[in-house]
């Protein structure tokens, strides 16, 4: 019997999922060889949690425990977040900024990524447009293509540390931009964009009326030369809404708490009716665990130095195992040596290859191959390049580093 | 200085609220006086979790203590959920089933908020217009309205224990109609279909080739003569689209677990994309926690019957005090007894009262003047009508009611 259904599923939701990072790691993934006895490298993704070195701290899971075990958050919270998360995230950022943020300036999100549909969802509007960083994170492409948000992107300068191209922004934007995104400490670079800059960012959207999106999920995830800086320190030159979460510095991705921030001393976000959007938004959506928010203030306060020294500590080392194995391969420039989050980018010299095509085929190969996973530029924007990350087990990641070597010498184009 | 900012916040989020039971319970508890000695009384809305008759099964959160403490769920889950907690869905729903399903049918969620959301995020497309029911659940009208998506409304039948109007959902319907949203247990009418009447809905949906929703976020919260019937039931006459979450059962609405479920052994699902696209919804969307996902296998199995039990004895009785009180004041009618879920619709008898203009004006002189809460009918699509929540301490609600007493007898109307 021939039916006839009236639904079918939004196909604009099926099409979301290529264009991420998960999508793209996906297909990557679909090469891995089962009959390979080495364990598989993920150089791919921003998630060490599973290696050793990277366990967060029993502290903080002590923190978690204890508010499930008071059966004092076990209800429903407030849309905006419960009162004391808000209270410690405010208090926690205001630690970084020439001002002291409110507790309503904050709002708690369910891991960094609702916090960026909010704002993205918040902001649209018929003909807007908004400005994101190239290469980048895929994630803003994704919601913003399926709300039929245009994005118009402007450069990252590679010979410039990954400096954001201001000419670029101020010639992309027009009466229709409504913001512009930087991510700070970087992903996909590893770049740690410096005071002066920064100023020079909140300048540029000042002059253009357009509000800066600071995606500072990497925050304090620094080892170089340049310190972390918030951007919400630049909040009176131009409102700033900064999105973020527990995720990466304590490495507990999996436990989804985020906020998102109004760094605005003179209320602009207000009088734009973005403060009653961005309830409106949570009011209709759904929240991060109660007990997870009741937890915070104490995981705030709970964290020895130690363990984010630790954390930094290794990052740095696998950072410069990374670099300096890079520069073993021919096949691959780094531009800039990575100072903070977990990834750096590289150059692919495909003229010095035999039979790779471009960097999905690189990366297809290599994972079927040599059981190492990494991301092809392309996923982040930037076509022949790769996103390393660098941040699991330093042994692993010497092995993967040696491992692309060997698939170099075994494809290196005969001279 | 006068600046000309290009942001501003979408005003459709910001007037979403405003139809949210959050939104006109906040509307209501503005009305409290806080010079009032007795406790404020909530019969607004649906979290028991703070009353001690209600507290959850410490065995619960054992589970999630020992999945934190585990540290095998710190890290990202997958889009879709993590397999154990598909497969730990999958039976718990499978035994009320007459067929298996399979953990590909599961998709683990935020809550049941968050698989509403996607499932009217994935049905929506120009022109297509989706059925309700009135009373409902205020929820489903904020995101339907702020995706655009046309909400047409069948009555539940206050004569016949709040059925389905069918004939109403035949003659609503046209080749634009895509599906129909029941809630059983039901929210705001404390009613449980039958088997019959579910048969019934399966055929008119099938008939008219559109799918069910059903929200079963109230699942064997039933204490009357009528048994709990999931809706998968049917999923072979139509296919059936399950949202429900351990918020309710398991008295943990903070803990923010939830799932989507296809009852669909013909496949018509996949056909029509439907499944897809869900993955599409959730690959750009926040997920649950990782280690709540970890624990809701050992939260199914060693969740004692008593537990359960013990809930239901507790509904049971405070639904009768309930139902018991409420005849004892004249201003209220209640048609039907509830047997399920947390909630009784009752109708106001507005000639009988002096100086009452409508159900919000009852309840806000009532918060001013007794401190108890009660949801206006408005905010659920019956005008003149309160939603009346019996799911807290019974020796509250019998407080609570002795006050909407008094406050009847201050207001009668004298003869
Ligand atoms: C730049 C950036 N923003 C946001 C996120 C999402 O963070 P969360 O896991 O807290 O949702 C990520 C995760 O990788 C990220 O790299
Ligand atoms: C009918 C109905 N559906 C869905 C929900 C949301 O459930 P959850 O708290 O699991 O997101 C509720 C909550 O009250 C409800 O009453």
């Amino acid at each position: 019997m021939e039916e006839k259904w009236r639904f079918k599923g939004n196909e604009e939701l099926s099409q979301a999922s290529a264009v991420t990072v998960r999508g793209v790691l996906n297909m990557v993934m679909e090469n891995l060889n089962g009959d390979d006895p080495r364990p598989v490298i993920p150089l791919g993704h921003g998630d060490p949690s599973a290696f050793p070195s990277f366990r967060t701290t029993t502290l903080a899971e002590d923190a978690l425990c204890a508010a499930i075990r008071s059966a004092k958050f076990n209800g429903y919270g407030s849309t905006v977040g419960i009162p004391s998360a808000r209270r410690a995230v405010s208090e926690y950022l205001s630690k970084d900024l020439p001002y002291k943020l409110s507790p309503d300036d904050v709002f708690m999100t369910i891991g960094c990524t609702q916090a960026l549909e909010a704002i993205v969802t918040v902001l649209n509007r018929p003909n807007a447009n908004i400005l994101l960083p190239r290469p980048g994170f895929p994630y803003y492409e994704a919601r913003t293509g399926f709300s039929h948000f245009e994005a118009r992107h402007f450069d990252l300068l590679t010979e410039k540390d990954w400096e954001v191209d201001l000419d670029a922004v101020e010639s992309l934007s027009d009466e229709n931009t409504v913001a512009m995104v930087i991510i700070n400490p970087g992903n996909p670079c590893g770049n740690v964009f410096k005071y002066e800059h920064l100023k020079k960012v909140a300048e540029t959207a000042r002059k253009l009326g357009i509000l800066v999106i600071a995606d500072e999920v990497y925050d304090h995830l620094t080892f170089g030369s340049s310190p972390f800086v918030p951007m919400g320190v630049f909040g009176s030159i131009v409102p700033v809404v900064t999105v973020g979460s527990i995720s990466k510095r304590w490495i507990v991705p999996g436990w989804r708490l985020g906020w998102l921030v109004t760094n605005d001393p003179h209320g602009i976000l207000i009088k734009q009716g973005v403060v009653a959007s961005i309830k409106g938004f949570l009011n209709i959506s759904s929240d991060p665990a109660t007990f997870t928010q009741g937890a915070v203030e104490q995981i705030f306060e709970n964290t020895p130095s130690d363990f984010f020294d630790k954390i930094v500590n290794t990052l740095r080392e696998s950072a410069k195992i990374c670099s300096d194995r890079v520069q073993g391969i021919p096949c691959l420039t780094c531009p800039s040596k990575p100072e903070g989050s977990m990834f750096v980018m590289v150059k692919l010299n495909l003229p010095l290859l035999d039979d790779i095509k471009d960097d999905l085929d690189f990366c297809r190969k290599l994972a079927k191959e040599e059981s190492v996973v990494v991301l092809p530029g392309v996923a982040v924007g930037l076509k022949n390049w790769l996103r390393v990350t660098f941040a699991i087990e330093p042994s692993s990641l010497d092995d993967g580093l040696r491992r692309i070597k060997s698939f170099y010498q075994r494809h290196a184009k005969k001279q």
